[in-house]
């Protein structure tokens, strides 16, 4: 429960990261970042769709914190900003952590039920595999 | 370029993944059932919305397959499905993956610099920390 309420809150990053990176364009922008820097026009390059389109992409993704970009003379320079996509890689972690827990305790219970129809006195009902 | 085309095709899934973990009480439903099965009525019991508008949240989570449910006579069931918080995990490794190779690669450049200057021949500048 609390950690229900303590999600809720303090987590605006979480929702615009996650809202960042659910439109295929901004995914492969941080794919191709996830590789090394690139100037606005490389970016672009790959996309069928107007520069200010990509400018506009890049936009949400700096707002959200999974990029940064920097301008130098008239080329604008994108990096992917680890900390962004580390927020989403702890959600999920923990996530995936406590299921794994649940089915290692469901597993723990099954081999205590396993045990316990072994015995035999116990009359057995056939179970599906 | 290949890996960009391929990560636009195919993949409507992570959209509405992405796009459903978008939202606080979604993903407040998400770590409620990873920590195991729960109904409708107990879902929506620490929210302060309409029963209403928690299921549409559920059809959500449910369309982009990151939960299933069930309704066995009154009562509907849901469960986190495992599969649907995979596909997020496995891109956002493989981002991670990149990522950490490429900063591999700059502080082994950074190393051998770091072997040249300390060359007594070679004029150093001062070098920020």
């Amino acid at each position: 429960m609390a950690l229900i309420l303590k999600s809720m809150l303090n987590l605006s990053d979480i929702d615009s990261n996650f809202r960042a990176l659910a439109e295929p364009t901004r995914r492969a922008i941080v794919e191709r970042l996830s590789r090394g820097p690139a100037s606005v026009s490389d970016l672009a390059r790959p996309f069928d769709i107007t520069l200010a389109a990509v400018v506009q992409h890049l936009q949400v993704l700096e707002e959200s914190g999974l990029i940064r970009s920097e301008k130098v003379g008239r080329v604008r320079t994108c990096r992917i900003e680890a900390g962004g996509i580390d927020v989403l890689a702890k959600w999920i972690a923990e996530r995936r952590a406590l299921m794994e827990r649940r089915l290692d305790r469901l597993g723990e219970i099954l081999a205590e039920q396993d045990q316990f129809t072994a015995m035999p006195q116990h009359k057995r009902k056939e179970r599906p595999k």
